[in-house]
């Protein structure tokens, strides 16, 4: 694909790079000496952040070691200013800073980012009130349902020649793939989540399928294909909902499977299953009476329903940069809040399967090949897009490495249905992945 | 076994069947008419109960047909008196008034129950609050330190001389079994539970694993067996532990086996796997913090942890007459409920398995068993005794079949443990069950 193509792809009513970096600081590089409660704020900050294995090189060059151990990393800082946004409020400054030059590493990134989520994770234990009222990450903003389209437009409709660099080559897959074995390409690990949700809604030709939060709609397609069903997939990311369209009608899928571009809360109808993947991450948690009423309301008694999404082990909101730049309105539940939406709606939870390490493996695979075409995507948007979108990358597979974040595939039915299956024995009776793709 | 040697292994402190049953009424036959009002209550209160197809034939042989449907069952009532503490309080009156023979059923009890359960559950969210409130079950009682003991002593010291006419033959298991296919007997499916557990521990030769509440000692001598592992059993009954140590020595695996007689909240040390099968039903929902510390204490960096119980979809307290009759203290926490141990302790939850249909099941079978050995039964202790089992026997394959109970098995690990499985592929590759037993 040229570059002409891929710009003309992203015209979208936002300039996404306009919307997705908002820095609230000006690049000052400063030559400056630092004053000795500069150098003392640096020591303390590491302090508090557990006094993790880096080094900072400041502004002027001078550098300060870490306390405990020796360093492993080096932090670059640019400017005065830039230490100061990192004191008075790191969970944002970091990625900003990074994302504008200001802040830079030495070494692999998600190394370091791991690093730092697990010495924080301890330390935080120890910091006084008022730090952590300081530090803490705030509510994320509403999903009512304008402002969900707001949310999903700023981060989903970048642009499809955007995603298509990176993504899976098999089905465009957005979401966390299952690596049955830790050597499967991504395409193959992608196509195995495919077959793992099928196998796990015990598809069966004939049936009908609601999904709520489509994406590029592959696995609409995977499932008419493979289990010869009737799928409803609803989206309200037009992008997506543009090639998931058009791949179906090359594929001659077109009458098995309805893309429908509205919001999950207006799904009507009963179905043999319920389906979501990756959406209910950004469905925010005063929104799960409404999810669990429409689940109970859309699935036949005999049905079946899965969610898949991205989790914590207890409750915590979101890292503030993630929701401001990345991903608004986007709260992962702790398992205990993902339990309450089956609890809401008198659901029986008959399996769940943590996949958090399938996902920085996916993640990993992502960034390989996101750096791979760095250049391209830098002339797509900018230097600023490709920093913050690496940081983006990079802190994940790291919050995914370091357990800060899960990924639950919950298998549940309505209270009262005995037609379940006998055991999870049917699941693993073949390999889930193609041999080669 | 003779009768004189099983009477014997019941000499307990209390004689066993006096805290059974503590009817609160006297028997009391009438041959008088019923009043208007007496048939106006019976209407009235299968109206409450959701009008299942159920006659009412009262104590002079007047009979009261179901309003909606054919009746399927047949109650009799023996008395006026057996109806009112009906009215007053069904949950405790209904087991108590059938073990006293006062109130009793034509048709097959676990089907009859199991109608009550499902009817009840739909009608209940239309019940005026005074009856909601009039109705209700109550807290279960203390489950501190010297009251489960107890609370463990008043059912599971019964004898074991009783325990094994019903029970599996294989290994004295008083949980859920795991039908690997429905057609296994009782004993493979005992053994293929054992064996699950096992696989889903990932246990390797020379583990050491803390057990807590280790029934007769079944899931130690397997897992020493079968896994060359190390066990640390804990348990407060005195009888289970004695058969227990008794079967361990016989068997030649003394060295491998530690059976404690002692509290779960006295467990110290680390060990590489700590499991709990149906113990937590006992725990109570006041001490899951000092549970979940608990096992966060004895749980190695990278060892997993698997807790298996009863369930619930949502929070809800234990039945009134199972939890005054059968089991004190007991608890069956909702799946949320569950979550929270693991959320307290900063686990992360990576496998749920629902086996709510192989308890079924697996009651089915002790209760034809039990049946077998009604008269044997009866001998060792009396008809009373034999009614309140049986009615909770049937009660509990209903209250499984109904969804008002599930099984739940989870698997977790520290939060920050890298060291997990690639997936649950290994769990299926070969059966659980053996072929015969």
């Amino acid at each position: 694909m040229t570059q002409s193509s891929a710009r003309k792809t992203v015209q979208t009513d936002k300039p996404p790079s306009a919307h997705v970096l908002k820095l609230p600081l000006e690049h000052a590089r400063a030559e400056r000496e630092p004053h000795s409660y500069e150098r003392w704020l640096v020591a303390k900050l590491m302090r508090m952040a557990g006094s993790p294995p880096i080094r900072f090189k400041l502004w002027n060059g001078d550098v300060i070691e870490p306390e405990q151990q020796p360093a492993e990393f080096t932090l670059h800082l640019s400017d005065p200013k830039a230490l100061y946004s990192l004191v008075a409020n790191p969970n944002l400054a970091f990625g900003d800073l990074y994302a504008a030059g200001r802040l830079d590493v030495d070494g692999h990134l998600p190394d370091l980012m791991e690093i730092l989520y697990r010495s924080v994770h301890q330390a935080r234990q120890k910091w006084p009130k008022w730090l952590d009222a300081l530090w803490r990450n705030h509510n994320p903003r509403s999903t009512g349902l304008s402002e969900a389209r707001e949310n999903i437009h700023h981060h989903y409709d970048l642009g499809n020649a955007f995603y298509r660099l990176w993504l899976d080559r098999a089905e465009m897959q957005y979401t966390c793939a299952y690596y049955e074995s830790p050597d499967l390409t991504l395409e193959q690990a992608q196509l195995a989540k495919l077959e793992h949700v099928c196998r796990k809604l015990r598809l069966k030709p004939g049936m009908t399928v609601v999904e709520a939060g489509c994406g590029w709609g592959g696995l609409a397609r995977y499932m008419a294909r493979h289990y010869g069903v009737t799928v409803y997939a609803y989206n309200i990311s037009r992008e997506q909902l543009a090639y998931a369209r058009e791949t179906a009608k090359a594929q001659g899928l077109e009458r098995q499977i309805h893309y429908i571009e509205d919001d999950y809360r207006n799904i009507t109808g009963q179905y043999d299953a319920f389906v979501s993947v990756g959406m209910l991450e950004h469905v925010g948690k005063e929104n799960y009476p409404v999810l669990s009423d429409l689940i109970r309301r859309s699935l036949k008694p005999h049905g079946l329903a899965l969610l898949h999404s991205i989790g914590r082990n207890r409750p915590m909101l979101m890292n503030a940069w993630i929701e401001k730049r990345i991903f608004p309105g986007a709260y992962p539940p702790s398992i205990g809040e993902f339990m309450e939406i089956c609890e809401l709606g008198d659901f029986s939870v008959l399996d769940v399967e943590n996949l958090r390490l399938h996902y920085a493996q996916t993640l990993s695979h992502w960034l390989e090949r996101f750096e791979a075409h760095g250049a391209e995507i830098a002339d797509m948007y900018d230097d600023h897009f490709v920093r913050a979108w690496r940081m983006y990358l990079a802190g994940s597979i790291a919050a995914f490495r370091a357990g800060s974040l899960q990924l639950f595939q919950v298998v549940f039915s309505h209270g009262d249905n005995n037609e379940l299956p006998q055991n999870r024995r049917d699941l693993y009776q073949t390999p889930a992945a193609p041999e080669e793709h």
